[in-house]
């Protein structure tokens, strides 16, 4: 199986119990999550010696986010100890036309803050056959864009491949700087998921965008901007409580177009993450570029229906659902 | 802001977690709630000075319920310490086919034992916009009906506006009884929410009444016995778990109809106190019966998304619904 | 009301809380059951004196399976003490396309390793008028079989009604050993519920078959093994959060269909079981085997509703819908 | 082994979490429990028939009482179903220096309510060993005196032995009133269970009691009423987290007192009635009021160390209490 | 009664449950607290005006923060909204040898970064009888000693009395730092709390410390700086769960001394801040610095019973405990 | 740090909640444990690569306990996969006099049916610096006898340096089956951790054993069978609640004795083995004797304060208690 890397911050998840409202609440329940850490568990998952690189405090808020990782499986060689706050983020479950809502509280988080003398990239990389990041760390601030692009650099001198999931969080920076930077970072990068509204923002995205406005615009992309293998997932909400999801590639050639599935929401945050782990699973193991979409859209779809941050469903799980077995019998 | 008062009975509601039945249960959930209270609760969360005017019991279980009240920004300068019991309701939440079912503990309460002077209705209704009450504070006992007509009789020396919400319940009174005085009492209203299986009892109200069949009924009472702004909510109950909810208001000249929203019910309890607060809240500060009638039903949509008693969502949250913003992406 | 004996084994459940997997959770919901206990809960619930035989270790986790059921109104006068292990099994629940799993660890319980000579069967068939078995009991060992088949012998040497549920596990034995058994055992069953997948293995079970394809198979097991009274559930899985379901039986001269019913799932789990305790009760009180369907699918609906392997609804509740009552309001 | 009845009121008892006050609760942890209840649990514990007579209302919230008390073994079949409210007991639990708290809510429970002719006594009494009951009950209400008093007779004309436990409750009657009520019942009791501070009231009861106290008031008792069989508990209280045990016997003749215990309490509630129980028990299988004390004292400690109303322990843990067994290794 | 006002900082505090410890944990209680919030709860429970002052961001962790503090009756008009971040506090109780730890996550918090402007002390302190504050906001940062200044200044403006609990907290300042700003800050204090540490930093404290040593550094502190009317607490650790307490005070003339009580600890987060609050209370509603010791240490010993930072206890709890009443009988 | 080597049965353990007992449960909290797990997490929390040797079942409990294991940071390279079962404990606290209980359910675990050949003895000892195993596992059944043996011959092929802790359970083995075994064993061990009750069972442990008593055993020991460096931990138990714990060494010539700890107990299993693990990072990183056993009883009594089987405390704390630190403040 492969070395495969993942960067990026790690937070504390409070979360109301249920359904409740923030200011109902006597109780958050506690894990760990965060875009790119998300994708390292899946990996882990899918048998791969999966390394997450991140920066936490000493203290035991700090040593719970390890903690939590490496139960799932996850590296932690390359997580460094030092700063003063892990970043914290409050969510709180939407239903029916009432949207989900997240509270960021990750200022000065400890990654934030990291040196690119904390990591010895070199070590990192050394055999690693993927790298992967999101366009979140280099939002944080100045000091994780030189952290980004230092492991960037590292990776390629590696020879390793990568992959973005662009991710924009307009609380985090504007649509102009997270284009100036993002297509700085494309250089770096083999596999793009995600970034239409970033990339081609001409457009604002709506929700009546059809599949064919989606190929337009990654067609847009990729000759706008010489991108190449540009995936997306292609959601419509009917509500907070049910979605339907399905992905889109294009390789600069031809598109593929995955199988939709329609879900009723346990819980959806990391179900981006769940598809970029299931997609990189798939190129890692699959012979195209329409089996790895494949894979990663069932593995998103079936995060919808697992509480937290990770997609803790096995390879054989998400075969089961490529494969239609639709009985959905209880599995005795 | 303006200043409004209900006036009611809230009592201990004690519901058994997620979908258990009553003989299941070890454990309670413990709110407090009832039909105005969660008027009061819900004008409080679109800024209004909102008082709440009650009898409870010196017990803790009492200061609980106030308790309860000022979290959510209600004051409770004019409730009335006293009496030996707070009203107690059951709740088991149905799913699917099986509807949800209350079990009522309110016999002597503190406020069905009220006396008409405990409360100084001059100093309440001074300054007062607005008085909201329903019809089930009337039904509890013969005193709790002199209570309501002094308070009525009060609200109207001070010229404020009055809102019922007519909420016939079969368990405390018989429809003679409530007719007569629910009639009676409507000289003192101006905005009447429901009442068509009351007022218009030849009809028995079934599933299958249209939209048509309902105007047919608002106009019937308007023209039987001369009330004008009669609303009512429109709700088709597809399972105990969805449901489509709508409102048609009729001034006596014009109706008008409201959008219609389906839901996948959180906790449906409340809704109709939901759109009443949320109807009060649209004449206060719309120009018009139909944008009342759509903040309204966009309310008490929003409600069933929301566990407890107390619709607490904000103003802006409904302005976005009625607005059609229906991304229901993850608000970061 | 009859006296009613069922004979199985009751298992210890632990179920993970929510949709929470297995290697998430930090606690496991206690209750007991078991595919006959199941029936024998619904039976006491519809009044019957119902009888529960069994056997059961020592231990307070023994008491407490005991204490289950008697709680819920089954009597526990046949259940013999000893032995040293209950039987357990691990519950997670699926959604949306994640099936539910069930993981057993029954290997050497109690009642696998029963004696005929534990039971007195003349005392528990006296005066019985229905005795209700299903195909785990004998797929345990080759004890269970000899325990099982006794039972049967001493039922009918007291003239009871027999009922079965085939209920074919897969994970307890294979399909050649079920079939000889429960061939042999047919002789002495009246109303034999599920077993198309066994008795007619010749064509596998697959979920595009029709009504007129499950008749077609019920034809051919009566056909072919002289088997009269045959019923089976028809369920169509939307997801793991809905289905429908149905019934239909066979008298060896006509086809007997229910209303059909959409459920959203609550928990799953025992719903075969209610049906065939809705349908015993339904045998044991109405006129045919068109109503004793009706009651009976109507009764395993509803379990869907209900959290736990018990059906805890009442005969009234089971009427109303079985009525057609779709109002779904509060029930105030 | 005995058939012992026992009438009274089960209560709903809603208990905060831990140590929570009631203003902080947001659930209640739901039992059923009352004294002579607890008594009648404790007997079925100790391998008796134990019946327990009592008016219940129909509702879910009355049969969950029953169904609490048939799971440890109670028998029902003397419970009559009427009425409109089963009595609540709110209760916070106390620590180190502050008390433990009641709030009752017992108003026109059905029990209260409850008529001489709701109850056959005869066929309840017949081939009955044992009646237990409590001066709680007559404390009701009027009805309640003539209901006890109608069971009192009954017991006597079937030469039932008899128990009363005197806990006069301040908050349900006078002094006055109890003494009237309670030395009017005496004609009918066999062994009395505390009533110092009602029978003997020109002394107040104060902490500093010596048991010299208590025997002197014992033989005032005695003396003054011709009482015989008294016996009363000894409660020294460190604090509401510490209190020492014991108890005291008089039979006219001979004072008796058992060993002490010193007890780090999990939840205090119903000790008294552990304490009566295993007295009862004592008495219908030990040869000697000495062993009767012992055994109940032993029985009165251990329920300090078990959540709830009821005594779960069995006769064998307290026996090896009373043989002073204290290693209290970890039994594996 | 009076009008108090207190300002500080109010955190989320984040409490793993029981005696979990950090790592352990799958959920945080939630509640709000600080020193001077828990003030002025404790003020509004004996019936004051009490204003609480301080700064929280908008979102709805904020918002319930105010909540928190209104559900127990403390008035916020003069709390601010704005900046980012709301201080929080993660807990994990100890227990026997093992100390409870705090881990603070309050940088950058909404109050630290707060300005002069923000407030309008003149009126805050209209009418005001008392300001108390503590050490914790001068040792936030720069701005919040400018902050403190501004309101001790104009505290003193309006001839308001004013109490300092010096509360020195050796993550946030140096004893220098502390020391140069308390020691300017004593010139607009009444009555101060605490500080023997800080204050007279020559000796170091330990365990040891006797009573007279207490009385020398009081005295010390009041010969050395001036000032008049200090009092401290005493407290003795036998182990993390048990504490033996009392308090001492000195006018400059007299040494007071309170009773000693010895406590099994719930949660002893806040009982100095309860102390604190009723020795205020005690000093505003009594005669003399004895009986406001008394109910201060009182107060602060009920206080390690409640969960939570809030001494939620009455007056009328408390004044019992003063006078002794130590039955600790269940209050029913 | 030292490569340390355990290896045993790790237990799924389910928990009533608080001092519930096992019938009136409604959940179980679910951790895993084991005695040879405990030291082994224990030793991973003091820095050492801490590797833990079983075998557990494919499915997803056999996971957790990995995942458990690893959470903690223990290494789970030489556990096996494969087996049916899972072994489980059901553990009820006690409290006061009553003793907690332990239901063990562990027949035919994976572990007591692993094959020598499962595992590769030669790589597991490979650098390996330290062996521990238990008395428990050759208890388990004669394949565990040769597991044991081999693993024991392997350590010593490698020159590691092994303990034992003799662990005896009645349960499992007769005291003479355990003492032909364990003295066959003793030959391959350098440290043995209790064993009194087995090897010197002439005479019976009774509670009131002095230190005398038990130097007079270990010199007896090591007298009768030759072994060296023996110790043992000294318990009284004045309640469940409350124990005073020691230890004491011989090294066959001198005694060695601990300081003794008096705990208010929160969780009591485990602290036996979080004393080995603590003796045994005294034994690899102290000078002597007397240093280990103060370390390791300082760890074993912090472990009472500690929910779970595993005694999560770092080197730090344990460190701070040896060195008298008892000032027990809030760390903040």
């Amino acid at each position: 199986m492969a070395k495969v890397v993942t960067m990026g911050e790690i937070m504390l998840r409070l979360k109301t119990p249920g359904h409740s409202r923030f200011v109902q609440t006597g109780s958050f329940e506690v894990i760990f999550g965060g875009s790119e850490a998300n994708v390292a568990v899946a990996l882990a998952h899918y048998g791969h010696q999966s390394y997450y690189v991140s920066k936490l405090p000493h203290h035991e808020i700090g040593q719970s986010a390890i903690n939590h990782l490496r139960q799932y499986g996850v590296k932690h060689d390359y997580i460094v100890r030092g700063g003063n706050r892990i970043g914290i983020y409050f969510l709180e479950a939407g239903a029916s036309m009432r949207p989900s809502k997240v509270i960021y509280d990750r200022a000065q988080s400890a990654i934030a803050e990291a040196d690119v003398n904390d990591f010895d990239f070199d070590s990192i990389f050394k055999d690693a056959d993927w790298f992967h990041f999101s366009g979140i760390t280099p939002a944080l601030c100045e000091k994780a864009v030189l952290l980004t692009e230092a492991a960037l650099k590292a990776a390629k001198r590696h020879n390793v491949m990568v992959s973005v999931d662009i991710n924009y969080r307009k609380s985090l920076w504007t649509i102009d700087e997270a284009r100036e930077t993002m297509i700085r970072f494309m250089q770096y990068v083999d596999y793009c998921i995600g970034g239409t509204e970033l990339f081609f923002n001409t457009i604002h995205r709506k929700e009546e965008l059809t599949v064919d406005d989606y190929k337009q615009m990654l067609k847009g992309i990729h000759d706008q901007f010489g991108f190449t293998n540009l995936v997306t997932t292609l959601r419509e909400t009917q509500t907070a409580s049910n979605h339907t999801i399905g992905a889109l590639g294009y390789d600069g050639i031809d598109f593929y177009q995955s199988k939709d599935y329609t879900i009723q929401i346990v819980d959806r945050v990391g179900s981006g993450d769940a598809f970029a782990g299931g997609f990189i699973h798939g190129l890692l193991t699959k012979n195209n570029l329409q089996d790895a979409l494949e894979f990663g859209i069932a593995a998103g779809a079936l995060k919808h229906t697992v509480p937290g941050d990770f997609n803790l469903v096995s390879e054989e799980e998400i075969n089961r659902l490529v494969e239609g077995d639709s009985s959905l019998r209880i599995q005795r």
